[in-house]
C-alpha cells in the first residue's frame, strides 16, 4: 500500500487524486489518499469495484507551497504529518507528494527519522539524456551544503541506482566548472578527494554541457544548483519548443513543415518531459518517501506512482539501512 | 585600435586569425594580431590593401588553456602580457580573447588594475530570451563570491546596461531557487537586501525556468553557478536539436518535414548559438577586455569584435570610472 499527499502540488487536490485514480485503475494496488475528505471525495471521477482499492484518511490541516518547513511540522493533522504516519508504522510502504518540497523533507525526518550514517537527506531526480537517462542528486533538498554532505549523496545514489535500476557500477561525477581535479568552488574542491578516494564509480568532474550527453549516470550537486540546473534546463526546452512552434506556424512552407514534423517535436518534447519521470525519491530517511515536481497534473502522479511502486519493490531502502554509508565503499 | 588575441582558444591561431580578418575586411577598422609572428602570418590568406589595417605584434609565449592563472603571470612574454599592455598605454582600446578566461582575468587586473570600488571583475554576457536578450553576470570569472561581490556585478551590469545598450532603467534579478525573498543559499539570502535597498531596477529573485522568458534583464549570479547555467543550456540546446534532426530523418514523413523545416530549426539554433553574441565584456578593470567562448570561431570572433567595437564606442568605461560604484544608486 502506498500514501498519496492529495492535498501537495499546485494542481492539488484535483490533478492528484485523478493521477491517483488512473495509477489503481490500471495497476490494480492499494493506496491511500490522505487529506480533506470531502475535497477528495468531490474529485474521485471513478465508483465501486475500479476504486476499491482507495482508502481515505481525513486530513483537516493545509500546508500550503511557500509555507515554512518550521511551520509546517507544527501541523500535526496536516497530510504530511497523517500521510508519513502510516509508513512510520509499516501500513503502507511509501509516501508520495507533490506538495512543498522543504516542508515533506522536514516532515519526514522528523516522522521516519534518518538513515544512519547520513547527516541530510537529499532529492535524486532522473534526466533524460541522448542515451538513456542520468540521475541528479540533490536535486533542490538542501541549499547550502559541506563536502561530506555531497559524499553521502553520492553513495546513497550509488546503492540506489544499484538497487532500484540494477546498474553495475553507476559512473559518478561532480558537476562542476571545469573538468579537471581542482576546478570548482570551495566546496567542490574539497568533495572531489572524498569521492575519488572513496567511491569505485568516480569519474571526475563534468560540466554542465555534458550533463545530457549521457556520460554520467549519477551527477552530484548541491540543492540550489541542482535546483538551478533543473529549472533552467526545463524552461529552456520550453522556450526552443516555443520559438519552433511560432516560427513553424509563420508562412506556408512553415505549415506543411509544422504539420508533417509535429509527431517529430511532440515524440522529443515527451522525452523531455518531467512528467514522463514522475516522482523522485528522497533518499536518506527512514523510509520511502516520492517527491514530485509541483506542477505535476494527472499524468505525472499517475507515472510517478508507477516509478515508485517499481522502486519500492526492488526494497532498495533496505540496502541503504543495511551498512554504515560513511564507511569506504567498494 | 584594438587587440586581438591570435593565440588564445581551442581553434587558435587559426580561426581566431581568420575571423579578426573578416571583421578588418568588413569594417575597415585597425586592429593588432598579438601572438607568435609567424603562426599568425601562416593564416592570413588575405594580402595587401585588404588588410593594411592589420599588425602583427610578436609574442613567443603561449598560455594554454588549461594553464593556472599563476604561472600565466609569470609569462611576461605572452599574447596576453604583451596585449594588455598596449590597453594600458593606451595606444589601443581594447583586448580581445577567446583564451584561458581565468588567465586573461589575472593578467588583466595585474596589468590594469580595478576600477575603484570594485573587489573582483566579473564576466558579463548576453543570453538569448523568447522576448530578446538577457544579460548573465557573472558568466564564469569568479567561483566563491561574497554578498559585496555580487551587488558589485548588478552595479556594473547596470552601468553598462545603461551606456552599452541604452537600457533606461535595466530590470535586475537574483538568480535562485525560488522567487520568494529568503529562498536561496546563504550567498543569496544576504545578497538580496544589499540589492533591494541599493538598486532602483531590484525585481527579486528569479528561478532557472525564468532566464528565458526576458523578465529580467540582467540576471546576478556568482561565476561558479553562471558557468554551469551557460554551459547547461548550451549542451542542452545542442541535445534537442540532435533529439530532433534524429528524428526528423527517421522514415519518409520525418524526411519531407525535415527537408520542410530545416530553414526553422536553423533559425531557432542560430538565435540560440553564442557564436551570434560574440564577446563578452570583463567588467571592473581599468581598460575594455572582451572574453569570447574557448571554442570560438571564425564567426564569433568577427561577431564578437563587432560587437566590441560598438560598445567601446559608447564609452561605457568612461562611465564605469565616473562614480565610487560602491555608493548607493538613483
Amino acid at each position: 500500500m502506498l500514501v498519496v499527499d492529495a492535498m501537495g502540488g499546485d494542481f492539488a487536490p484535483k490533478e492528484i487524486v485523478l493521477g491517483a485514480q488512473d495509477f489503481v485503475v490500471e495497476t490494480g494496488k492499494k493506496i491511500v489518499l490522505v487529506g480533506r475528505e470531502k475535497e477528495i471525495k468531490k474529485e474521485l471521477t471513478k465508483k465501486g469495484n475500479e476504486i476499491r482499492n482507495i482508502e481515505i484518511l481525513d486530513a483537516p490541516e493545509i500546508v500550503t507551497m511557500d509555507e515554512k518547513p518550521t511551520m509546517a511540522l507544527r501541523k500535526k493533522e496536516s497530510s504530511l504529518w497523517k500521510g508519513l504516519h502510516l509508513v512510520k508504522t509499516g501500513e503502507a510502504k511509501g509516501f508520495f507528494s507533490a506538495g512543498n518540497t522543504g516542508a515533506v523533507m522536514a516532515t519526514a525526518v522528523f516522522s521516519l527519522g534518518k538513515i544512519p550514517g547520513i547527516d541530510r537527506p537529499a532529492i535524486i531526480t532522473p534526466l533524460p539524456t541522448l542515451t538513456g537517462q542520468t540521475f541528479l542528486i540533490d536535486a533542490g533538498a538542501n541549499v547550502d551544503v559541506k563536502p561530506e554532505n555531497l559524499y553521502q549523496f553520492a553513495v546513497m545514489a550509488e546503492v540506489y541506482l544499484k538497487t532500484a535500476y540494477r546498474y553495475q557500477k553507476p559512473r559518478v561525477a561532480i558537476l562542476s566548472n571545469g573538468e579537471e581535479e581542482g576546478k570548482g568552488n570551495d566546496l567542490i574542491k574539497k568533495t572531489y578527494p572524498l569521492l575519488k578516494e572513496n567511491l569505485a564509480g568516480f569519474i571526475g568532474n563534468i560540466e554542465g554541457k555534458d550533463i545530457f550527453k549521457g556520460v554520467a549516470d549519477i551527477i552530484v550537486a548541491d540543492g540550489f544548483v541542482g535546483n538551478i540546473v533543473l529549472k533552467t534546463g526545463e524552461g529552456l526546452a520550453e522556450s526552443i519548443f516555443t520559438l519552433l512552434k511560432n516560427d513553424v506556424f509563420t508562412g506556408l512552407k512553415g505549415k506543411l513543415g509544422g504539420l508533417l514534423l509535429a509527431k517529430s517535436l511532440k515524440k522529443v518534447k515527451k522525452r523531455l518531459d518531467y512528467a514522463e519521470y514522475g516522482g523522485a525519491p528522497l533518499l536518506g530517511v527512514n523510509g520511502i518517501v516520492f517527491i514530485a515536481h509541483g506542477r505535476s497534473r494527472r499524468i505525472a502522479v499517475a507515472n510517478g506512482l508507477k516509478v515508485m511502486v517499481k522502486a519500492v519493490e526492488t526494497r532498495f531502502l533496505d540496502e541503504l539501512l543495511k551498512g554504515d554509508l560513511n564507511v569506504q565503499e567498494n
